[in-house]
């Protein structure tokens, strides 16, 4: 860190630096760049790990542990194949894991549509009926979530996803009130700043009184295994504590193979009490017969139980840790000594979030976009892509390769710093 | 057919036949029988056909025709190389066409949740704000659709399903009232009678005049290619025909390869007007990231073309056919002479319709369950469960091998004529 930082410069110093990174983005531009930030996809080399997922689970092959055929309908809850490599993943009975289709998302999107039009099996109406429903949203986070909640009409409260997890004592405020029917939260190397809700955390949120009977938190722990490191984070038995807590039906936790074998044709998990589970199964046994077990038992085949797993996630680690560490090297390296920006260090997951100066990330998005880089919108991370110190900037590392990722990486520190020269001019 | 039927023979000639038909009955009862008509699954023999699917699309196979890496996330339509197969089969433009995932019960399950939520992209409100929301259901029909719209509290109203489709006249009456929001209908090889909606009353129903701008008509196409014999039915391009009768929105069609391919793992279809795709992708985009397009890949290789998805429909033909024709000449020759029974002679489909005499489809279904096989619950084809003439009784020949069949069969003859007499004896 040098001892002056940019908000520190007086003018002549500033105007110097103004006109140096912008000669350095006049020819940053002049590259004529077209490369991509925006989304956490995984990379083709991570997606040829599960080059073998391709011809599973091979001809003739087609009957489950059980003596099903996978091939016919029904098996609303998924394969005990699938379901007890991921019980023993997570250390939870196998009774407690349903395994649906590719996208956990979509079943999320569903219990949350079926609370809204039927009421859950703790609803005293339908959440229709309610005046208002309100959702708890730790900020930053993740940009999907809160367009379901925004769907549904749901007034969005941010609370801050600390180090920890979710600011328990807002959220505990928050749930006083009988209208705030749930919150989102990824537990896991969080979206995006790759924090992990601690387990004091966890009971905590699992204790609170909340007002609503109905009250739900959505668990989603898509990250639940995705180190960067030769470790793998400890998984809460969320259903277990939720039920040590005296609120068994408090998680609808989920997990999916998407960013383990193939980002849009995995296998998704939905994991909580029996009696979500019931009113879970009751309803999609109406809008179906079933999900694709053939794909659950392709799945069982590749990894054949727990280990299988964590060895294919080993290989991720490989491939990810130093496109993370490219990023966070160049944050470093051309950011540090200014003052002009803050960012996580994550230990796993897709995502870094890093903070730039207070009013400047809309900027910071929009002069990249300029140079051909393309960055999530300002904003993304919070409900209604309002962030409401225009500062947050969500990267994702994962799609490029490295030599494509340090190109864009320089040119957004570029932009970072151009950005903040301007502000800091006005 | 003899000249005497059972409801007019004598009470001596009824009392020995009763007498006779119990011994029988009570043969059967020992046999010990555990034989299943209830469901339209497809055979052992019908999903070895798609045996090289398991294998399918293969290692390093993971390119569609436009370059799209299936692996990754994205591609909410479907992809082009499944979508164009089907485009071809149905005489149609392929942008009409969304390939999803392997169900598209559960798309007509969304649409219709969706339109309650939020409506459709002709609503004036959503479903949810009408006072009443009432659905048109042809009778019999396919349970699965009454439980949809059971389960989302509208008042079913029956009309006669035809051997040319739904009742239009009475259809038309029914559409002056602005609750009449939708309909139900298997156009082709229909659930459980096998008719099909001919051209003349499809363009009725595209013609329609309805109170309610919102109006759908749910066309679930699902045998559009399960012939039983040489010949294929004709598709009728039902968009087209809408856009034609200038309500280019009425249809919502579906169709899919779950019993072409493997019951519970095909690859389903969406087809329908700009407007109303565009109103689904809008939702379904917030809901998820798009489906499965693996296994759309792996099936756009297993069949090549459209005359592929024909080659398998010919092997289909083969292994049903007999079936179909061991279940109608026992129906004939069991039950032909009596008059105590009436059924449906389908060239395509999964299921023949069976009237009973008035008054004892129940009990038929009872006795049969007492010698152990098991039958579709009677009235299972109607709103509620409710067969308001208790005669119907769906019977699905597929699953079990011929041997089977005809034993199961001949059991139920003995139940149809038992309970008939049973009945005249009162």
């Amino acid at each position: 860190m040098s001892s002056v930082q940019l908000h520190d410069f007086d003018a002549d110093q500033l105007a110097a630096f103004r006109e140096n990174i912008t000669a350095e983005f006049n020819d940053l531009k002049a590259k004529n760049l077209k490369l991509d930030l925006t989304r956490g996809k995984p990379s083709s080399e991570q997606l040829d790990f599960a080059d073998d997922l391709l011809a599973l689970p091979g001809k003739g092959d087609y009957k489950a542990a059980d003596g099903t055929d996978v091939r016919n309908y029904g098996g609303l809850t998924g394969i005990q194949d699938i379901r007890a490599i991921w019980a023993e993943l997570m250390g939870i009975p196998v009774e407690q894991v349903l395994a649906g289709d590719s996208s956990s998302l979509n079943i999320m999107f569903d219990v949350i549509s079926w609370s809204h039009t039927f009421g859950n099996n703790d609803s005293e109406r339908p959440w229709k009926d309610e005046e208002t429903v309100k959702w708890i949203c730790p900020v930053p986070g993740y940009d999907r979530h809160f367009s379901i909640s925004e769907r549904f009409g749901f007034e969005m409260i941010t609370v801050p996803m600390n180090e920890d997890g979710p600011d328990v004592a807002a959220v505990a405020e928050l749930v006083k009130d009988p209208q705030v029917k749930g919150m989102w939260v990824v537990p896991t190397f969080s979206n995006p700043t790759g924090y992990s809700v601690s387990e004091d955390v966890a009971k905590q949120l699992a204790e609170l009184e909340t007002a609503a009977p109905d009250f739900r938190i959505v668990w989603d722990n898509a990250y639940a295994v995705h180190t960067l490191t030769e470790e793998f984070p400890e998984i809460l038995d969320i259903v277990g504590i939720a039920e040590a807590a005296g609120n068994p039906n408090r998680f609808w936790a989920f997990t999916s193979t998407s960013k383990i074998t193939l980002a849009g044709s995995g296998v998704s998990f939905f994991i909580t009490s029996e009696a979500n589970r019931s009113w879970y199964t009751d309803i999609a046994g109406i809008r179906g017969i079933g999900p694709n077990k053939v794909n659950q038992l392709a799945h069982a085949r590749y990894f054949g139980d727990a280990e299988g797993v964590r060895a294919v996630m080993r290989k991720h680690a490989a491939s990810l840790a130093p496109k993370f560490e490219t990023v966070l090297n160049i944050l470093e390296t051309r950011l540090g000594e200014y003052g002009v920006a803050t960012w996580t260090h994550p230990t796993g997951g897709y995502f870094i979030s890093l903070d730039v100066v207070d009013g400047t990330a809309s900027r910071v998005v929009e002069l990249a976009k300029e140079a051909g880089i393309a960055l999530t919108g300002a904003g993304s991370s919070f409900p209604l892509r309002q962030d409401p110190n225009n500062r947050n900037i969500r990267l994702a590392p994962s799609l490029p390769p490295v030599e494509e990722l340090e190109v864009a990486m320089d040119g957004v520190a570029t932009c970072v710093l151009l950005a903040a020269a301007e502000h800091y001019a006005r």
